[in-house]
């Protein structure tokens, strides 16, 4: 039954991905092995999913927690909320946490398993694109400090993942551009075949075609499976995943958190990333070209904010987890589906490219 | 050099216990990966040991965070105060995260390590007793919650353990005192032979005789560096270090954090399952009489305070970790060094321990 199996030894999971999951205790019971269950959502999510959800917990000693809806609340302060509702309901070491919502609640949800009685057992139930084909698999979990994005957090895996198509049919116009952000990225990073599906298919995807969704959620997950199963803990090659996302998280700890839906940071992140590329020589212009045209397609940004000046822009840029040993590292591209780490880039060429990529 | 190791494979690390340890560089630089290292210290300890600590770091990029003293300050707010220092000061993925001070700045440390950009290497000095024979070895790092006892934390292992000896000179009589109550606790769950050796020698462990310390310094570290390499997540075995930890919680959340110290809270808590295990008849009443002398001679409480009634006892009881499945497991005594684990006793024996062992 799970359409694929991310594969980490005894930590290993499957990722079920189709309609109609969602009520369905076959997929989901096998996976809890206590009695007690919390069930974390929020106020958008919650009043749309949470009693189809619950019935397929019959059974289990089932509480919810119900945060607000937001990137601005993956704080430290919300994650003592769910460990408060845990802790008032008693819940001891054999409970399990479910995280039913986007990626806020994945990370929030994972990294309060991760630390709760020094970790406990959580399931992802991801109802956003984003969630469905990113956050939700591979483990990392988290919330943003001021100073900067996810960097607090922990690696924890689920014990599965239950990723509902039919939940994408409520999601906002600008949230599935966001997921489509993330699924392009899979495309340029590694897979340069479904680049070239996705330059065919991307108007069907904005219109919510199952076949196509279906499609694209399951391509997008084996990429992040394969790449997880190989570099769990992001030693080499998972870092590649974070392709667009050290401009990204500039825009979004410089704008303050929700002002741009992540997705959306990361794919003007991804824009810079490509034109920073092709400044270096490394991708032709005609490329550059199809990369910033498959976003503009998607209808995603592809230019940073007027707002935040270059200066800036590189301070936030220093503060990403990427700089090791005080050396900006870049994910950039040596052509559509290969991309590299590199910290052998001309500073100027950035310079240039964070003056050019700029809204009017 | 190293004392001893604690063999967990690759996350193995030595234990290194003597005089003079705290100003060289031979024993800490080795265990430093990057060239950033933040030292977190509190109020009172920061004053007497920082620069020493210093003078071992040289040639490294040193920041630190002085934290205030006290476990009432083990919470999440003081976790950002240090993730607010790391980001301000730009650390990155290979810095070096150092604890001096004693369990609470190990805990808080060890968790912040674990925590900071999914993970960075951490180095322990602890600088009381019971630092350096308990919290400081094995990898358990924490907050409170006000609703519990470390009940948010990871399981994180150190690079190493730095016990310098000449640090407990300035330790306080009470602080002294609680960490005996940790020496004791390895003679009772599983080294009758020390318990022998801790009836004879529990005055010059008090006058902070060199030679007394150093032995029962080791001698604990060995026993717990033991228990943690067969059961690092304490799937079994190692729940048997909780000795006396779930009465000694309930007193310490009953009173508030920092009313009693820990190892007073824990040596009423381990005479209190004396008395338990006692009434079950799994020990004789002169072998409960020895336990409580020793702890009497030790300076140490052995009744749990008035002012928590045994209702709200139970109560605070059944929040703790080690309630599995709804049923409350107490660590329990078949004899002096031979403690189990155990749901199966009579809960008026229980009530009837809460009853009896309490201050006038």
């Amino acid at each position: 039954m799970p359409t694929l199996q991310l594969d980490l030894g005894s930590r290993s999971y499957p990722i079920c991905i189709g309609p109609g999951l969602l009520g369905r205790s076959d997929i989901i019971a096998p996976h809890i092995a206590g009695k007690q269950v919390m069930v974390v959502s929020n106020e958008t999510v919650a009043p749309l999913y949470l009693d189809k959800t619950l019935t397929a917990l019959i059974g289990f000693h089932c509480d919810s927690v119900i945060l607000p809806d937001g990137e601005k609340y993956k704080t430290l302060d919300t994650l003592n909320t769910i460990f408060t509702a845990l802790l008032k309901n008693r819940h001891d070491r054999s409970t399990t946490l479910i995280a039913l919502g986007g990626g806020v609640i994945g990370d929030l949800t994972g990294f309060a398993a991760a630390c709760y009685q020094r970790g406990v057992n959580f399931i992802q139930i991801p109802t956003t694109l984003l969630a469905q084909v990113d956050s939700s698999v591979g483990g990392k979990t988290g919330v943003n400090h001021p100073l900067g994005k996810n960097m607090i957090g922990a690696f924890y895996q689920p014990r599965c993942v239950i990723a509902d198509t039919d939940t994408l049919n409520t999601l906002p116009e600008r949230e599935l551009g966001a997921g489509i952000a993330e699924v392009i990225k899979y495309g340029l990073i590694r897979d340069a075949e479904f680049f070239v599906w996705l330059e065919k298919n991307i108007e069907a995807l904005r219109a919510r075609d199952p076949a196509s969704l279906a499609f694209a959620i399951e391509r997008s997950c084996r990429n992040k499976a394969d790449v997880v199963a190989r570099d769990e803990r992001e030693s080499g090659e998972r870092a590649l995943l974070n392709f667009g996302h050290t401009f990204g998280h500039a825009i979004e700890t410089g704008l303050g958190y929700g002002a741009w839906l992540h997705g959306e940071a990361i794919a003007a992140g991804m824009a810079l990333a490509a034109d920073l590329s092709c400044r270096l020589g490394w991708i032709s212009a005609p490329d550059q070209h199809r990369i910033e045209a498959l976003f503009v397609r998607a209808h995603l940004p592809v230019r940073a904010p007027a707002q935040i000046g270059s200066e800036q822009f590189l301070d936030l840029m220093a503060v990403d987890k990427k700089v090791s040993g005080g050396k900006l590292r870049l994910i950039l591209l040596k052509g559509i589906g290969q991309a590299v780490i590199s910290a052998d880039f001309d500073p100027q060429l950035l310079r240039a490219t964070l003056d050019a990529c700029r809204t009017a």
